[in-house]
Parts: C-alpha cells; sequence; structure tokens
C-alpha cells in the first residue's frame, strides 16, 4: 500500500507501535535522540515477530521497511501517521508539535500516546490544532487492541473518522472517547486501582504478589472478556441489572468509601446504568451470558494451564493433588488406561461436539503418558531423549460433546528399536469414539534424529509390547485411508 | 472420602459452593427458606457440570450426593465445612451463627461469604467465635479459584490451616489476609473502580459498554495473567520497579486525584514496593517475564477468538478485513493453496515446536477452506448440510517452530457421491512439514447420518477432482501407519 508512519521518541511504547505498523505492512520511520533507541526498538519488535502475526488466521501483509532518522524533518516527510510517544512533559510535547508541524504533510495524522494529558491541552500553542488528537495505547501494544481516540472540537469529525479507520486498519480498537477528561477513561480505573494498592501496601495489609493474586486469581479473569457492567449484569441474575445497583448501592455509603466523594446514586443514575447496560447486552439472556462468561474462562483458564502460568498453575497443581498415576502397572497383559477425563468446553466447535483436532491432542496424551510408563519422562526427557510422533491414523467412529468423560486405552502393537507403534482406543462408557494409531521413533533432543532408547526404556517396553503380542491385532489397525 | 458440607443460603453464590464441594466429591447439604432454592442451586449445578471437569486433565472424583433441608440443624449435623452465604445483614448473620452453633460439630468450619463484613464482626456474639471465618469467593465460584481467607486472633492457627487445606483440595486457592479490614482486598479494588465509572456514567463521558471495552480491550487482558505489580514491573524495564514508581510517583498528585486521599510516596514506601516485587518477579529476567507475558496474551486472545468473544472477536474481523479468498479459484488444475498463515505461540509445546495436536487443526482448517471452495459455507451449514471427517492420516516429516509462516495445498483424490477424500500438504517455504490424508463424509446434520451432498456441491466438487485426477497421486497417499 506504500503507506509509512513516523514514530517520535522509541522507547516501549513507540517501538509498539512501530511493530503494529510494520507488521501491518507499514514502512516505519522512528526519530528519537536515545543512542539506545535502535536497540530498544529492536527488542520490542522480536518480541511482536514472534507474538503478533500469530494472532491471525489469514496470512498478513508483507513486513513494511524501518529506518531510523537523526532529524524530526526527514523522519515525518510526505507520512501519513505520526504517533508521538515522549516523556509525559507539556512543554516538550508542544514544542516537538511546533517542529513536527514545520515539516509534516497537512493531513498527516498527529496521534500523541499520552496517557494523561487532555487533547485540547496538547493542541494549546500549536500552528494546526486540528491535525493533533490523543491516541492512547496500552502495553504491550503491539497486543493489546485498545487505543483511546480523544478528539476536540478543533478536529474535523472527517479526521477522526480516517483516525479511526486507520487504527482499525492496524488491528486496533479505537474507542472513541466523547469529552476529554483527565486520564481519559482507563487510566481513571487504573488510577483508582493503583491508589488503593498503595494504602494496602503502606498499611502492610497485603505484599504485591497478595494483591496480583487478589486480581489475577478473581476479577481479572472477569475483566478479560466482560469487563464491568456485562458481569455484573449476569451477577444482577433474573431480577435484571436495576435490582442489582439497588442492592450494591448501599455499598457506596459503607465505612471504606468515607475518604471519597461519590456520586449520590438518584433514580435517573439508575435508570441511566440500567438503561445502557440493555443496549449492551439486552440481546442476551442472562442464561446465554452466563454460558458465554463460563465458555470463555474455561477457555482462558485452559489456556493458561497449558503455559502453566497464574490461574492455569493452580490448575496444574490440583491434578497433581487429584492423583498421579503409578509408573507401570503390575499387569500389563491387557490394553493400559491412558487417559481418563471430561472433554472441556474449549475442545467443542460450534457443532457443539467435540473438534477433530482435540481427538489427537486427547490421543497425545494417551502418548505421553504411556512414553512416561515405560520410562520416558519429564527427566528422561530432560537428560536429551524423546519420542516423536512420525505418523498417526485417526478413525472418528461417533460424535461425543463438551462435559462427557472419556477413557482411552492403549495397546503396544510393537516397540522394538527405535520404534513405538501404538494403538489407542477412545470411549465413552462403552461406547468406542475412536481410535487412534501412531508410530512413534526415538529421538536424540540434541541432534534431532532417530537414536535408540537407553536400554530401561528398551526393557520395559518390550515387556508390555511381548504381553500385548498375545492380545487380537484391533480391528482397524494397519489400514490406510478409505480401505475397509 | 466421606465429607460433607452444609451450605446455608443457596442463590448464586450457595450455589456455586454447592457445586465446587459436590464435583469435588463431597456430599452436600443445602439448607435455604427460599421457596425456589432447588430451581436456583439445579441451574448453578447444570452451569458447573457443564464447565468445571473439563478444567481438569485428570478423572474428578464420584460427584457427592445433593439434599435440601427445611430446618438449619438437620442440614449442619456431622458436617465438616458450613458456608453461610445468607444476605448482607450483619444481625441475620448473627442469629444465624447463633443456631448453626447450637447444632454443628465444635471441630466443623464455618465459612462466611461475606464480601462487606469484617470477621470480628462475624464472631461478635457467637458462642464459639474461633470457629467463623471470613472465606469470600468470586462468581462465578466454580469456576474462579480466588477465595479470601481473613481469620482474627479468634482463630486457632490449626483451624485457619485446615480451612485452607479444604479449600485448596476442593480446587480454590485461599489468599490468607493477614488483617482484617473492610471490604478484604479484592471488594477494595472493585470498589475504587465502581465509584470511577459511576462518575464517567452520570457525567456522561462514557456509556456501560464503552467502559467495559476500555477494560476487556486493554488491562483487563493484562490482568487475567499477571495482576497490577509484575506488568508495571515489566513497564519498568531494565530499569526496574523503582524507576517505575518514581516515574509513576507523581501522577497521584495529578487533578484527577485531587478528591482522594493519597498515601505520600516517600523513599520507605517506595522501597518496600521494590522490594516486595523483587520478592515476587526477581526470579525472572524483564525478558523472561515479557515472554510469559505475550505468551499468556496470545493465548488468553487466540481463545477468546475461538469463542469469538470480546477481544476475540476483534481478531476475527481484522482476519475478515485483512482479506477473504474467492469462492473458487478459476484454475483448478494444480493442488489448491487452503491455508497460508504463522504459526501461534499457542501452537507451540514445552519444546517449542508445534504441538502434533495443532498439525491436524491446520490441517482442519484446510479442509473448513476446500469445503468452502465447493460451496460447503456457512450458509450450507445452517440449512443443515456438512461433511464430518471420518479418517486422518497425518506424516510428520520435519519440525517448525513459532512465527515460521506455513501454507497448505490441497489436492482432491475423489469427489464422488458421499465422499470428499482429501491430501493436504504442509509447507514452510518449500520444506514440506508434514502431510495429511483425510477421507470426508457429506452429513445430514439433523439425522447426523451419511447423505448425498445437493447437486451445486456434486458439481464442484467433481470439476475438481477431475482436474486433480489429472495429477500425480502424491507420495505418501493411501498408506497405513508404519508401512513405506
Amino acid at each position: 500500500m506504500g503507506k509509512t508512519a513516523a514514530i517520535i521518541g522509541g522507547g516501549v511504547i513507540g517501538g509498539g507501535w512501530a511493530a503494529r505498523f510494520l507488521l501491518m505492512g507499514w514502512d516505519v520511520r522512528v526519530f528519537d535522540p536515545d543512542p539506545d533507541a535502535q536497540r530498544k526498538i529492536g527488542e520490542v519488535l522480536e518480541n511482536a515477530r514472534r507474538s503478533l502475526p500469530g494472532l491471525s488466521d489469514v496470512d498478513l501483509p508483507q513486513e513494511g521497511t524501518l529506518s531510523f532518522h537523526d532529524v524530526m524533518s526527514e523522519a515525518v516527510d510526505g507520512v501519513a501517521w505520526i504517533q508521538e510517544s515522549v516523556p509525559e512533559r507539556l512543554e516538550l510535547k508542544r514544542k516537538v508539535y511546533q517542529t513536527l508541524q514545520e515539516h509534516c504533510p497537512v493531513d498527516a495524522i498527529i496521534g500523541s500516546s499520552t496517557s494523561g494529558f487532555k487533547p485540547s491541552e496538547l493542541q494549546g500553542c500549536a500552528t494546526r490544532p486540528e491535525q493533533i488528537v490523543v491516541t492512547h495505547p496500552f502495553n504491550p501494544v503491539y497486543l493489546l487492541p485498545l487505543i483511546e481516540l480523544v478528539p476536540t472540537d478543533q478536529n474535523p469529525p472527517e479526521m477522526v473518522a480516517k483516525a479511526s479507520d486507520i487504527l482499525t486498519s492496524i488491528g486496533m480498537y479505537p474507542l472513541h472517547v466523547r469529552a476529554e477528561i483527565d486520564a481519559h477513561i482507563a487510566d481513571r480505573f487504573l488510577e483508582a486501582v493503583w491508589r488503593e494498592a498503595l494504602w494496602l501496601i503502606k498499611d502492610g495489609i497485603a505484599t504485591t504478589e497478595e494483591i496480583d493474586n487478589a486480581i489475577r486469581y478473581g476479577f481479572g479473569l472477569r475483566w478479560a472478556q466482560m469487563g464491568l457492567f456485562e458481569t455484573y449484569r449476569i451477577a444482577g441474575g433474573e431480577a435484571g441489572m436495576r435490582h442489582f445497583i439497588e442492592q450494591f448501592g448501599p455499598c457506596l455509603s459503607w465505612p471504606w468509601t468515607k475518604l471519597m466523594d461519590v456520586p449520590e446514586l438518584t433514580e435517573d443514575l439508575i435508570d441511566k446504568i440500567a438503561g445502557q447496560s440493555d443496549d449492551q447486552s439486552g440481546h442476551m439472556s442472562i442464561r446465554e451470558l452466563e454460558r458465554a462468561r463460563d465458555n470463555n474462562l474455561v477457555t482462558i483458564l485452559r489456556g493458561l494451564k497449558a503455559q502453566d502460568f497464574g490461574a492455569g498453575a493452580l490448575l496444574n497443581a490440583q491434578d497433581v493433588r487429584l492423583g498421579q498415576p503409578a509408573a507401570m502397572p503390575a499387569d500389563v497383559s491387557m490394553p493400559l488406561e491412558t487417559v481418563r477425563r471430561a472433554i472441556p468446553l474449549d475442545w467443542t466447535d460450534y457443532n457443539g461436539h467435540m473438534n477433530e483436532a482435540r481427538y489427537l491432542q486427547a490421543f497425545g496424551d494417551a502418548t505421553d503418558r504411556m512414553m512416561d510408563i515405560v520410562g520416558c519422562d519429564a527427566d528422561y526427557i530432560a537428560n536429551g531423549g524423546s519420542y516423536f510422533t512420525a505418523e498417526t491414523h485417526i478413525r472418528h467412529l461417533d460424535e461425543v460433546h463438551a462435559g462427557a468423560r472419556i477413557h482411552i486405552d492403549t495397546q503396544i502393537l510393537l516397540g522394538v528399536g527405535k520404534k513405538m507403534h501404538l494403538f489407542h482406543r477412545m470411549y465413552a462408557d462403552d461406547r468406542l469414539l475412536a481410535t487412534g494409531e501412531h508410530m512413534l521413533i526415538h529421538v536424540d533432543l540434541a541432534t534431532r534424529r532417530a537414536s535408540d532408547p537407553k536400554p530401561q526404556i528398551a526393557v520395559k517396553l518390550s515387556q508390555i509390547a511381548d504381553a500385548h503380542a498375545k492380545l487380537p491385532v484391533p480391528e482397524g489397525a494397519g489400514k490406510a485411508v478409505g480401505v475397509k
């Protein structure tokens, strides 16, 4: 598209803007007097290249060209967007705008990353105030979509619409703040929470870690998906939002608000909130909202579980408490149970039935457990050996839905040398849902090449394989796709 | 284990407690004079059964037995835990404790769900104050792990430890609040944000929906995984937490805090915060924290994308803007490109390489795209016809890591009657990573049985299949696992 953005002031915020524009196909010119600017932006960009493109399920544009410039005039010549992220000093920002406006196109948009200043303050001494608008991002800028777009009456509506379109085109969500106030919207909340947190630490009530845990194991999980009011609408239940506010209202005069100036909860204000909430969420019943909330929470919790972080780490610890299976069962004459679990909500698709890839995830877990049984456990893997799946054959025989309990039995078809050939059967009660046949190859994790397993594994593997060789060959084993 | 809990006061909170205990194998007795209690708890339990068990990757205990009781004495006889969730009126709660303590075991724990009262207030007129403690949960209680466990000096340490153990055993995270204050910890933050939100709505700055979006598209995503201080530690960058606080400190005297009483940011307080942050997160470098944060954010964002909710819905809209592929390419003589994308962070495992199940996810996307090409699109599916995968054969030929760009070419091996037989090849540039061979069967979504596709699909399918029949049979097609 040949679009160019100028980043005035690098650092974490400017770097995040640079990464957004670049990865969405814009050329980016950076002006920052900091001699470390190139390194710092390079580091942000490295993080962004690792994380941003995979958010899309389609191909991104070709990455744009990044250049660094010693003078502002060169950086802003002919650009469509200028993002100012210099330190939060009003005089400095105003001086920067003076220079920018001497050299930049009159139709370029000058967005400021300021979290504290109102746009009218920024426009104060400017040659062309109509060109300057607040576009306040959130760190990491390359991942979080929110931008507070705060104009004044000086900005023509077409300019605001154009700014909004450009921000949307680089994957952001411009929240048009209709009336300028100190700290816009989001930072008023952050500031309020920060104040409370300072008191709690100062008074010795809680540590930084306890405060973080009080957030991320509780309401933080709610706010990642619904925010404040939609969450409370659900809490109000069938009685509705009005009921909830009326119930919650008295708290405002409880002791812990004694230092605070709070608006009176008049009928008018209650009407306003309840009406806005109806406009926002009234298209869904409370039951539908509950289901959406729970789907989101399970998805987030299970995602964090895969990362072993935050509330997800708690879930992993709980799994360990619920019971570590024995290393190797005494009786290996029959197929071994390798998975027993419920189907999570995030494993099902719009049909409500389990997505095909999740069958392989469950079979993968069964394989992991079988590796564990033969001694290829976390210690062994940390010491450089493991099994990789070379080939998989899945037959889908019946559907299964979220919440259903499944179990998987595993038969070893072959366990010789580098090879471990497995056959999994997945059941819900005694209903056969699917079979998974897998050829695994033992690898040296340093060379990434096939290698023989250590003797202790070979022994256990052949012990089970020999016992299972006496079982009938499972129906469906050794078959190609489409062959009965 | 034969453990029994009594739930005093049903509703959404009591019901959530009941669900937690039941699904973790406890028997649960409910006392609630509300004639609708049974229905209300049944609804919460239905939500919980759908969402909670799948959080575990191992089997949960057998669900306990639920019973409803007309008199409190019967509900609490011989129980190990009593959870009080009656309305927030101190006199009512105290009266309830009087009755409870006449009938319950002296070593049972009485936890209160109160969000506002201090434990000393609850213990005030009790026969055995040492038995009563605050255990404040967060809705939905069956999914969110946080419990504020607030004792007083009246509670023996062994009792607090036992309460903590029981809460942990049912999958919760007891945050031990060491000094009782009004509203404990988390609700002080919620209250602070609520106050700000009321002002914003009253003054017409923002609507409930705008406020929710300001939260869930920005800092809400941060707080779901790291909370306040670890997030700010990263923002401080290499200069550290102390630098960040000093920089952020001046904001406290900015205009929007003029109504607020704020602690002075003394050297002592800065030291305290910086030291606590070191204790909390000092084992990880800023770079490691950034990577962990980004892994978490990508995981959460992509999870919400799969749910098409919140920030995930924004990403889906962005994908649509980035380019809807044409319905059917003009030239179908060669295999068709069905996927082109980057590997997301949440598709890789602890090895950093793509997890086997994600290969099938990518092949599933390729299949979806091929269905779309032949006319089996969202409209067609909404009208009751679709293709289900019956069989899959994957060969893993090479590794691939997060951030790599891949593409998939798809050849139709057979497209006759109910059958669509596909062969996908996955590449990173011209490196062949994997092949996927799939047999799909057209189904009637009402009967869930095989059926012929509508004529318009049969025509397109055979047009491509006929063209692809002239191509060589792909290497690896028609093979069984372990057969070269």
